[in-house]
């Protein structure tokens, strides 16, 4: 029985469309010794999948053309010759976008269904929840009573991001671009102040909210935000670089250079990929189950169904509506 | 009998010029007890000094209109009511530019004479030195065979920044200003390659000089020098930000944004100032006091002679024209 699986079919001009995609038919092949079967139940659609989609130099390799796309995927084993995994398991890893595929078993993860939904491994239990966690600890080192300032807070990571800075004490102000989004982030998420960038002065909103000035930022979008938030810093600051989504479709990226406002706060800014923390997955996953089943740590999902939908929810992506990590049910 | 001081008489617009400073007679104060009477033998001008003159918000008090400019100063105690000093001891802190001051001992640090000339107090075993030495060592950490790039190589603290690197195996790039400095930082100071960015395309320079990507950018002068570094960083770089001397005197300091570069590389920038490591300063002198005895640490000096000859030295700075450290030997 052939399986679906979706290829690259040509590299987006600016926003991905319809063209972008194609679906294929293929076989699956014979296991050889060490692999699994998969079979995919979850998908994740991530934002930085669009850079790969492009054919320059970035952290990762491009996707190629008429090659599988491929990303975060939660999958169910249904065949086995590795000793560490068996029929019936559920995995997560960076897999193919397709129904059903074959790898070796140690490029997945094995997921506890206990402690969370499945589809968490893909969110707040998964690279999302872990680049909030990495970039936030291990850059930001947020102490308690400092102001924390979140730009995209409303987003995926930036929501999670806010959390774990109340967990550990901090003052947390949330730049979101709609007063839904704010009022969600300060009644359910608890943060202490938040910014409409769209309707508000965002220097004078960032004075406002921040009287004390700002210890940590958590980047995701760059551009003027980014320009006003480093004006803001104070001494030894900690900007832990994770996204700059406002130049992605710019032509030109040009703002006003950080040398002297890092001088000046003794600051640092700090690029970071969750990827690089391979070694200390299971310290995260298990921290924010942990939170997570405490009740400490929130998180949403909008939840596309059918394997026809990827390219849907993909696309959706781009339109600023969806609310929490963005996947596609497969079955 | 009284001394002499200079005074900040207004603040410059630009560069400065005879009318920034004054001078002014006073008499030296009765010490107390725990206060030491100091004669000036050498006074250091810098470069952060012209930011001081400015009523800006910066990383330290703006020098005041009419009150005594302060700075780096080697002089000699020529009487003490302190247990820690006694008359003839050489010392060296920040002190007002006077030929005689009164101060609490404990604001100044006894030099040891036997391990270089009193003046290297101010520079390589000053804070010139140790400026290189923390920024470089603490925040660049250059590994044995990384490529280190160095912008104002033959400046005070970038020649030091070279030296040091080669001490610790890096690969050194120097960029400076004239086929003359940089012939001295290959054939004396032992760089690997060089860079003229007044003839040279900065670019291209670097894509010759660096075919490995570079590892950690020592940054002193920011503007399209640092735009092309940084465009440059391999993985996991790092770029202590020590100064931006370009846009120092720039209406607008414009130019690409960072944090998609920081991204790519997962790198750091770090502005950082040489006191906030008073703790370390011990262990910095030693370490460099140590490679200069070993003759591994080449300095130089261009010492002006007079009291009346320091806002010739201080204008002196913003010619270029002088090379290492600017002094002025009082008597």
């Amino acid at each position: 029985m052939s399986e679906q699986r979706i290829v690259l079919a040509a590299r987006p001009n600016g926003k991905p469309t319809g063209e972008t995609f194609r679906y294929e038919s293929f076989e699956l092949t014979e296991l050889k010794e060490g692999q699994v079967a998969l079979e995919s139940l979850y998908i994740s659609v991530d934002p930085y999948m669009r850079g790969r989609m492009n054919d320059a130099r970035s952290y990762s390799q491009p996707f190629e053309i008429d090659e599988p796309i491929h990303g975060g995927v939660v999958a169910r084993v249904i065949e086995s010759k590795s000793e560490g995994l068996k029929s019936g398991d559920v995995v997560v890893g960076m897999l193919d976008w397709a129904t059903k595929v074959v790898v070796d078993a140690k490029t997945v993860r094995k997921i506890d269904e206990q402690i969370a939904p499945i589809s968490t491994a893909l969110g707040v239990l998964g690279m999302t929840g872990m680049t909030a966690y990495f970039g936030l600890l291990d850059i930001g080192n947020p102490q308690p009573g400092e102001t924390v300032v979140v730009s995209a807070a409303a987003g995926a990571v930036g929501s999670i991001v806010g959390q774990i800075a109340k967990i550990k004490g901090a003052r947390v102000v949330g730049i979101a671009g709609s007063d839904e989004k704010l009022q969600h982030l300060k009644a359910d998420l608890g943060f202490d102040e938040v910014i409409n960038y769209k309707t508000e002065d965002i220097r004078e909103a960032l004075d406002r909210t921040c009287p004390d000035g700002i210890d940590v930022y958590f980047e995701n979008v760059g551009g003027e935000i980014g320009d006003a938030v480093l004006d803001r810093l104070n001494p030894f600051a900690r900007v832990p670089v994770c996204g700059a989504i406002s130049g992605y479709n710019a032509q030109q990226d040009i703002g006003p250079r950080v040398q002297s406002k890092l001088i000046i706060a003794r600051a640092r800014m700090q690029g970071f990929l969750v990827g690089d923390y391979g070694k200390r997955f299971k310290e995260a996953a298990e921290q924010l189950g942990q939170w997570v089943s405490e009740g400490k740590l929130q998180y949403e999902e909008t939840i596309f169904e059918g394997f026809d939908r990827v390219p849907d929810a993909f696309l959706g992506l781009f339109d600023g509506s969806n609310t929490g990590k963005l996947l596609v049910k497969v079955k």
